[in-house]
């Protein structure tokens, strides 16, 4: 299988570093094809703005949605956003590897994502009915592949636990996790997620547990079930409102309302 | 008062750069100063790397934490770091406006939080016990100052709400608005949200409508309740596992759970 790692630190010699070459050759002694884009090393271009699309008219305001609809549509968007949509056709899988940075994604990769998911090849496409509200969530051209977060946090686990102050770690990943991977069809596994990372902080003790851990995950990436997000025209919810419907998961809401193992 | 607005639209004549024009021209009508920092037309950097940091030593690995701190408090960060933390510390009120890039702030602006967040500057700041964990979350730096969020969303206001498929709003801005305003000591105020915005589709009514709240928003802004998160270390959470006490919020899990008018 083809396996896309998009990785997100600035320093090698990190934790996420060591991590990084430890999945990458253990992918590939297990028989896979692994390509890394390591965003800081490629020095990636974080912004999304119109210098992004070539040949734009002069003079015509930009227009994310629309400039991006027409440069991908027409192959007039820069080479290293086209590089990076086809490593995405390209994969069976990919793996999103960051440290979390307040709360959420680096930047540098935030801005990858904003400018490699061009309208009309990661959203923006297929029907808008009263059936069906384009293909998303659970449709979409990344239908069939697979994605992981491999996440480094410094606080403890307790503070992102189901009552821990800096809220629970599935919801700080949901916008990711539904909102980037399962939006163009992904199917999104549990996270891995290493606790208490800092600088120097990694003993061999917790090195060689961490590593243990990520070796199952890895040899058992293809068989893993995915997280159960509803897909959002496979009857769940309302169309257009996009409400679930008033039998699934009734009194639910927040996130979890949207795994269908969550139902209580 | 002191205004300073953080502002992440790519293009002027959109209509966030109306709303942007807008509220400066009232802060301004209603006695106040205000200060515009316009990322894009800066051209603002948003990579946090070594690059950010002066006279770093050489050939030792690069550690955010560490160079950032060594950095803020010897005067070596870049000048476009330190005037970014001036405007904080003359700021009485901080306003991020921004349209909403998948679920999040546009990478522009994660890249500002990022690198203006100084270690020292914006956490890692405080006496670390068991009674008290950082001055974080309710105290810090910016404690006594308000922020408020200004978001523009492409979706229909059904599609955020409490059981609509992309996960309610107040959610989706959790780890923004307790993790990255509250957590330095900010007061943050309900945000102020558009829905339904994208090109070329905001007629008249819909611009009056907006800036007629808008108006009244900034009016009310220095009286208006801030959002009732609940400080870290003021007795609501066990030291240091940092997770809600047995008695507060019983049986609550999630984002509400850190808000203390949401006790059900």
């Amino acid at each position: 299988m083809n396996v896309l790692i998009v990785y997100a630190h600035p320093e090698p010699s990190s934790l996420n570093g060591s991590l990084l070459d430890f999945i990458v050759k253990r992918f590939e002694s297990t028989g896979h094809t692994v390509q890394v884009s390591d965003l800081y090393a490629m020095k990636w271009k974080p912004t999304l703005d119109a210098d992004d699309f070539l040949n734009r008219e002069p003079g015509v305001p930009f227009d994310a949605m629309r400039d991006s609809k027409r440069a991908y549509e027409a192959g007039q968007q820069t080479e290293d956003i086209t590089r990076e949509q086809e490593k995405l056709v390209w994969a069976d899988a990919v793996v999103m590897q960051f440290p979390l940075y307040w709360y959420s994604m680096p930047a540098i990769l935030k801005g990858w994502v904003e400018r490699v998911y061009a309208y009309t090849f990661a959203y923006g496409i297929g029907e808008h009915s009263d059936k069906h509200w384009g293909d998303r969530f659970g449709e979409g051209k990344m239908a069939g592949k697979r994605a992981m977060l491999l996440v480094t946090a410094g606080g403890w686990k307790s503070h992102y636990s189901p009552r821990g102050v800096n809220g629970p770690m599935d919801d700080l990943l949901f916008p990711i996790q539904h909102g980037i991977l399962y939006y163009p069809g992904f199917d999104v596994l549990p996270p891995f997620v290493a606790y208490k990372i800092g600088a120097g902080r990694v003993d061999a003790d917790l090195y060689a547990s961490l590593t243990e851990s990520l070796e199952q995950r890895i040899d058992e990436f293809w068989t893993t079930k995915p997280i159960a997000f509803r897909p959002q025209n496979g009857g769940d919810y309302d169309i257009p409102a996009l409400t679930l419907r008033p039998e699934i998961a009734p009194g639910q809401v927040g996130f979890a309302a949207h795994r269908s193992e969550t139902t209580s």
